[in-house]
């Protein structure tokens, strides 16, 4: 029997300062970094051996994954990066001030960008400055499915090939996996794995540098959920 | 026309305090870390801009390695861990003081030790507590090839298979690579790449944390190579 484990990034620079991030790679912040810290030795306290990690490609994720394998003495197993376990891009948002723009839409407007299912952000175009089309890690995808702004509908669709392939195998195989990356990458996860309702996903909260710890059966069944509380 | 960089780990405990390290896991030192963010802004200054990363599964090369990609923005790329890219293994001196070694068994037999080409060191056998035969880390290896001591010729008799599996054919198809890997497996590399005679390779010195930049044309031949100095 496998065991899974989640871990949303430990709080970022733009966490701290309201800012709508998706896409834009923002760091750590000290908090956060002590957070992915404190994880990491929750996990080595609670004996958490891993055989595979995974992260997106933005460095938020990938520091956090790295601090939790180092407190945990395990640095050096196997980790892969994709851009499909990104955060979910924010599209036009990215930069702006949650706060102001509240101010600017109004909240009733913000509320639904932010926690709707389906309902897409203002979209950036390709020729948009902050376009992930311009940026190198993006360059060996088609263009035409780099996203310029997505929902969690759209998140799930693009995070669950990479469930499929290269997740789900290593768990049927018995393997213990870690996934750390996004609050809404890890949403669309969670919706899949507890079978979460349209409705009621938007309210699953991630917090930040919190493992998340899945125990499943030999047929992906979940026979238990862990938080390794702060 | 492929770049390539070598870079071995910033200085760790065990070289401050002089002990043979080969497989144990000891982790950087505050100048080794040091050592290896100041690398990383070289590489950024040089604008090097890797597409896959390559290291060791021992703590203090991978951390280099995050320091210099960390650095320079690229934490992002693609990493590839092997035992192949470890240390030598230095057997039953693994541990041991080399200033006291030599007043032990002398000056001239540690320094056929250190530097002869071919002559192993004493072993650890399966059954020593230090044997990598019972860490985690190796448990998918066979053991009968899990070393319990190596020189120079056997860390290069393992290392080759690495290049010519998964970084020859990278940089065959243009791509830029990075290894950050140890003392001995850097100098295999650098003894196939630079067709240097069993004689010489051991007079040449690998820099803790400094970058050394070869570039090649579209047959693997050497048409530079510079190193990043401190």
């Amino acid at each position: 029997m496998a065991k899974l484990v989640l871990i949303r990034h430990g709080q970022s620079e733009w966490n701290l300062s309201n800012q709508f991030t998706g896409w834009v790679d923002v760091d750590l912040s000290e908090k956060g970094v002590e957070e992915a810290k404190a994880a990491g030795k929750k996990v080595k306290e609670a004996g958490l051996q891993f055989d595979y990690a995974f992260t997106s490609v933005l460095t938020r994720a990938i520091k956090t994954l790295h601090y939790v394998l180092e407190e945990s003495d395990q640095l050096w197993i196997p980790e892969t990066k994709s851009w499909r376990l990104n955060e979910r891009h924010y599209g036009a948002l990215q930069g702006l001030n949650k706060k102001e723009t509240a101010e600017k839409y109004g909240d009733d407007q913000v509320h639904i960008w932010r926690r709707s299912y389906d309902v897409l952000p203002p979209l950036l175009s390709a020729d948009d400055e902050g376009s992930a089309v311009n940026d190198r890690r993006y360059a060996d995808l088609d263009p035409n499915i780099v996203p310029g702004g997505e929902n969690l509908k759209v998140t799930l669709e693009r995070v669950m090939p990479f469930w499929e392939d290269e997740i789900a195998p290593k768990l049927l195989d018995g393997k213990n996996v870690i996934i750390a990356a996004h609050g809404n990458s890890l949403r669309a996860l969670s919706k899949y794995i507890e079978q979460i309702s349209d409705d009621d996903i938007m309210d699953l909260e991630m917090a930040t540098g919190e493992p998340v710890v899945y125990d499943f059966d030999e047929k992906l069944n979940v026979l238990g959920k862990e938080k390794l509380g702060k």
